[in-house]
């Protein structure tokens, strides 16, 4: 049986390898993959993004297990860690989680601690959650770290985005500055039980309500005067705000339910097929600038593109100016 | 007289609008950019990045004035902001820095409040700061938000990159694990009189003794052993920590003379010159991956193009396949 077959049939053993070909960019990962390509399609994908310290990995596991228990469906987690070197951050949360979820045949869990290029996470990232997907996990959730663009970029995999915030983290305007928000389809305030909750849900809130007005008010010659109080528009999803406390279990059956009344909406708006057609497009313009960078370099002489990174450096020419001419050397 | 010649005398209306035509990828900025790049070089790049809360901002305004007062450089600021577009945060930032530092013809702000792809944001900031260094500042500050990959390639632009950490902004080991450190070369804890500043320098400290052993130990036949007390490297830079309380100008000419010795130790071993290198290498392979892809798509048919994601979308071939097929359709 070969290996794709092995997979699409559940075989753990024959899924973590295939994984390991993908992430580490193989020949025959790749083969497996264009296989399995037709088989994905089917899963719910889930990003959970947030800051450090905001207890995401326990929302996650907890999330985890709720679809296992209630929902009886197939879970798997691709952590997305751009861990230090040296702290080994992905090792050690994988551990602690193996504690939690060890032992559910139901459950996968991956990390990728890739460092490197942003574009490489990206793609990896995508390129796993694929798999699982073809592999019948109906639930794949990614998982990142942060407020940066590689988590906005990684976000964009999903079909819904959760953002995770918990008070006393800072300053709320400035989580909010982040611009995080404008990619959350949930919003969950864990640590609940924390000191501080109630501003910084207040905080999320009044953004939320810049970000979406259902009524907008105006100054008009010193008068005060409602413009409009438009009609509720059924297309437009205003992210709901949920409160846990991970470590307690509390509020999952919430964001659950939050997330799949999300869902609901995409399939019911037509932004479900929307979502999916712009990250296959993006995966692909991305495969293509990789492919025509590779081919590129075949066909230059690596000493000519030397000679020119030394042009440069000399401030001979520019940087536009190389690329210029190591393109017109070339019968494009 | 050319736009470039009026940049190069100083002009400071000249520069702004150069900045805009290259901001905005217009062909008169690009081909401004080509005829400066011979006068780029003489600048030090400073890059200044931490997470929202920590002061980053103030910092980077008294580290400005001192450079003026102290030294007379002409300095000029890129913030690099991915504020969100309702919070309009670049704007007012703008306008807060306006109060400190206007007046002063010797020092030039300029925010980047560009959303967009990565690779865009990178590549726009490496022209805005060719700009200014070509036009005579000596000192160019590359302001950058939070802890993401986007930060990261940013920082890479600079040959000095500060990291500023504050107390209270979570938990020290996470901050850690954001990797950030790698990058560092200048370590400032900012809001010094807050409680809490030793622990933050404490975990700081530690973690650098962890990446840069002076002493390596390690267990033999259950016995320990030190096995060499190595012979301090002169070429080897450990970042210093720097206390401040920027809103009150404290520490800030400890930072200037931390950011002065990195400078010198940069030149002293030869790194300059390869961190100049590395980063318009870097900026050429950038521009090269665009060129290549814009060639491309006016090669290909639009209508071509769309069949094929409508295929993947379909799930009749796999992005890859879609990739391959795209290319091999061509005489490349």
């Amino acid at each position: 049986m070969s290996l794709t077959e092995s997979v699409l049939e559940g075989n753990r053993l024959a899924l973590a390898r295939l994984l390991t070909q993908v992430e580490n960019d193989l020949p025959e990962g790749r083969l497996a993959l264009a296989e399995l390509f037709p088989h994905t399609g089917q899963a719910h994908l889930i990003g959970i993004t947030g800051a450090p310290g905001t207890g995401k990995s326990s929302l996650v596991n907890q999330l985890a297990l709720h679809y296992r228990k209630s929902a009886d469906k197939k879970v798997a987690i691709v952590a997305v860690d751009p861990s230090s070197p040296f702290t080994g951050g992905a090792v050690l949360g994988d551990r602690v989680r193996m504690r939690d979820l060890s032992g559910d045949s139901g459950i996968f869990i991956r990390s990728m601690a890739t460092r490197g290029s942003l574009g490489g996470i990206a793609q990896k990232t995508a390129a796993l959650v694929q798999i699982f997907d073809a592999a019948g996990y109906e639930i794949v959730i990614i998982e990142t770290v942060g407020a940066g663009q590689s988590e906005v970029d990684v976000a964009r995999l999903a079909h819904t985005t959760v953002v995770v915030e918990a008070p006393g983290l800072g300053d709320e305007i400035q989580a909010i500055k982040a611009g995080i928000l404008e990619i959350a389809d949930v919003l969950v305030v864990n640590k609940a039980d924390r000191p501080g909750v109630e501003n910084t849900e207040r905080a999320l809130r009044s953004t939320l309500e810049l970000a979406h007005p259902t009524k907008r008010v105006f100054r008009h010659h010193g008068k005060t005067m409602a413009i409009s109080t438009p009609t509720i528009d059924s297309t437009i999803w205003i992210p709901p705000i949920n409160k846990t406390v991970a470590t307690e279990g509390k509020g999952i059956a919430e964001v659950v339910e939050s997330i799949a009344k999300h869902a609901a909406h995409l399939r019911q708006s037509g932004d479900w097929a929307a979502r999916d057609r712009a990250r296959l497009g993006s995966e692909m313009e991305a495969l293509l600038r990789e492919a025509l960078m590779e081919r590129f370099l075949e066909s230059v002489q690596s000493v000519k593109y030397e000679e020119m990174i030394e042009q440069v450096v000399n401030r001979n020419i520019s940087p536009h100016e190389a690329v210029k001419s190591l393109l017109n050397g070339k019968q494009v």
